[in-house]
């Protein structure tokens, strides 16, 4: 007899009630697998709830891969069943990590970084220890202007740099210069972190669909919005470029409307293909462009530096309210002089090599493990992969989850309703490990969620 | 014949115009130290103005010492007329440096961080190039509690503490844990940086006035404010600790209305009179406190890096809407290291000794220069001086400048009409100059301020 126990003051709803109590009647092993459940007007019967109700919780089971239907015959325990994750009892440790922020500590210039930063410790420069420009030290912003020229084709003056502490802190600082009273467009789905920092801010935002992968300017031009975020040179989290009559309507769209576009250029130092679009920052027009980068992804997140191009206006505004810059003087001349020495280039050209590797070696695996359909591109630290399972989205990054493989879905930075949720699209990051790694990790993912099918070793854990 | 040119369309008063124009006249020659004004009357005529617009001219010339009275004969230029540095026409160097954010370089227990520093990178610990723990690294954060029990009194677990790129940054994110829907009360006078944050992080805010030298806490009942940013231990800028009924008083009103006390315990560190009250973080009622330090004034702003004690409910919001600390791993692991080899609590001794030691300088030179009247402390690392002169606040800062002294005035700090705009009192920082130099610069502000008074090399150059 089924152990079901249902609360009328539960936030819970009836279907997940019973649902759950189910799952924890197979996990405590009073339903065996194989074994059959009750037919849905019996359970009906049994709980005083309609059939409608069961019928819910019977789909959601099969659905989940918990039970399997049996033609004429009726629902019986799977034979092995996926058992959703008890709330926080066991969070598995992370083994591979497929995370967009990760980060291959073994490709960080560990020995040039730390012999740079010596020679800054050791000339003992009173200038590091003060607040110094609010902007960031002069020379440093120089070489950054000097490798955006080379690297992105952006001609900026070093005057109109600022330096912060994370993109965050850039987006927090970027709402208060331009103000609240602005709507703020966020291309939907999109990066979820600074809509959470543009939110937190205090800053209205407005979801914004894309259309053919790139932000829908129409839909833009009907919102009111004062400022949008896009990522034009790889949408994230679609991963596809913004093509050209899209940045032209975009940039019109700005004019027209008086409207700052925050272009986040994040990964545009690893672009390969030689027919990429340029940043809309290298545009003669871009007046009303703000562009942001970090070197978080091109060396390492603990470093804590990003920065933007502000235009004349909003620098004036930021000096007046900003008296400090908030990345420390040593950081800063430390990755002056690596800049200087050019070895930050050389660095780049290095990981563009690596990752351009690691990416068709993830294709290959992908195909090999079947694990499903690589969307593959020619940049980035990410690839997309369509899963194809009767599963849910959520239900198998639960799987992910429990063998200890982390990586994130495609339906997560979605606001709106639409196909995302159940897609079954997710984000592999290539930066957080080397090729051998990345294939335990596919494997490991291959177990998790087609269990039968794996190979002679396989089966789940 | 004065050329004085006015013109209707201009942003500044007709006699804010004229005044102009006649320092101009005297700066190019054309009206020669102790040459006669035409009179009120013949000015009036000339320029078509009332003869009160004129007497409003003139008694801003006499007051400022541009001109001088002579009992009845007229306004004549002053033999050594104090003419008001046309606009940015020379910003002359800084040579003494007064202001409150400075710091002697010097100090900075460089070799030790150094040699830490050196052993951090070492240790090429991949955590240091992740993003880490956005409360900031647990073992400094463990240090911290452990030096805030030793110097403050405060019991904390160290899970409470956040630390950010400087008190700024800590400031706009508690207006993101505590919302912009509460009004945030300061102190007036107050710490215009923390305000001018609150304002551009969209907080709106409300000036209270002081009260004996402490918060008014009457008044603050009826802004209705669900937090307030106080200076317990020493206010800001007037120097005064809040008494102990006033603690009591505002710790009841946080009770009542339950809003959030902002603890700002800037220089505590530095405390030194035995009897000195301890911050309200350490009672047993501080539920509602939200400590605030930074090791900007005990170590080096340079470093920026700050912290404070959030209450539980603050810290989840906190963990959920920040992923990142800002304060770079380098950094985090060395100032552990420097707190964990009892380096920090050493540093901090020999600066209590030496910023004594600077204050009874001070006192004495001040005193020795008939400077004012120095209104000394048993603590912190600025002192006020109340200058007696008949020039404006703003006359006696402007002189400084060209003297190339920097300092506040106290009326810099105040929103409200109030007493303090003609006050002439001055906010005098210890922590950039040594004996010498703090000499030097008094001298150069006597020699600014009573020119005639100066000693036997005295006199204006």
């Amino acid at each position: 007899m089924l152990q079901i126990k249902t609360d009328p003051d539960s936030a819970l709803s009836l279907s997940e009630q019973i649902y759950r109590s189910i799952c924890q009647e197979i996990e405590a092993g009073n339903l065996a697998p194989g074994e059959r459940l009750p037919s849905r007007r019996e359970l009906a019967d049994d709980l005083h709830v309609s059939t409608t109700t069961v019928e819910t919780v019977y789909d959601h089971l099969i659905e989940e891969g918990v039970c399997e239907s049996r033609p004429r015959s009726g629902l019986y325990v799977a034979a092995e069943p996926i058992l959703p994750a008890t709330q926080a009892k066991d969070t598995p440790e992370v083994r591979w990590d497929f995370s967009i922020g990760a980060m291959d500590a073994a490709q960080f210039p560990y020995s040039v970084w730390a012999k740079l930063m010596r020679l800054v410790l050791s000339e003992q420069s009173d200038e590091l220890l003060m607040t110094g420009d609010p902007q960031g030290n002069a020379r440093l912003r120089g070489e950054i202007a000097r490798v955006l020229y080379r690297l992105r084709g952006i001609e900026t003056n070093p005057d109109q740099i600022v330096l912060a502490a994370g993109t965050d802190m850039l987006v927090a600082i970027l709402i208060t210069l331009i103000g609240r009273e602005r709507l703020f467009a966020v291309e939907d789905p999109g990066y979820a972190r600074a809509r959470r920092i543009l939110i937190a801010g205090g800053a209205r935002i407005v979801p914004v669909p894309l259309r053919q992968g790139a932000i829908d300017v129409r839909e833009l031009y009907q919102t009111g919005a004062g400022a949008v975020y896009v990522t034009p040179g790889r949408q994230f989290p679609t991963g596809q470029e913004m093509p050209e009559d899209r940045r032209t309507s975009l940039m019109r769209w700005a004019r027209e409307t008086g409207a700052y576009i925050l272009e986040d250029d994040y990964e545009g130092e690893f672009s390969l293909t030689p027919d990429a679009l340029p940043p809309l920052a290298s545009r003669p027009d871009a007046g009303r462009v703000i562009y942001l980068n970090t070197f978080a992804r091109t060396l390492a997140p603990g470093l804590r530096i990003s920065y933007m191009i502000l235009p004349e206006s909003l620098r004036e505004r930021y000096r007046e309210l900003y008296s400090a810059c908030s990345v420390p003087g040593f950081e800063q001349a430390t990755l002056q002089k690596f800049m200087e020495g050019g070895y930050y280039e050389r660095h780049i050209r290095r990981m563009r090599t690596l990752y351009k590797e690691r990416r068709g070696y993830l294709a290959d695996e992908v195909e090999r493990l079947g694990l499903g359909r690589p969307q593959t591109s020619s940049a980035g630290l990410f690839e997309l992969l369509e899963v194809e399972s009767p599963l849910s989205s959520g239900r198998l990054m639960e799987l992910a989850a429990r063998a200890g493989v982390r990586l994130s879905a495609l339906s997560d930075y979605s606001i709106l309703p639409g196909k995302e949720e159940s897609s079954g699209t997710f984000l592999l990051g290539l930066a957080g490990m080397d090729k051998d790694r990345i294939r335990e990790g596919l494997e490991a993912l291959q177990k998790a969620w087609f269990p039968r099918t794996g190979e002679k070793n396989g089966g789940r854990e």
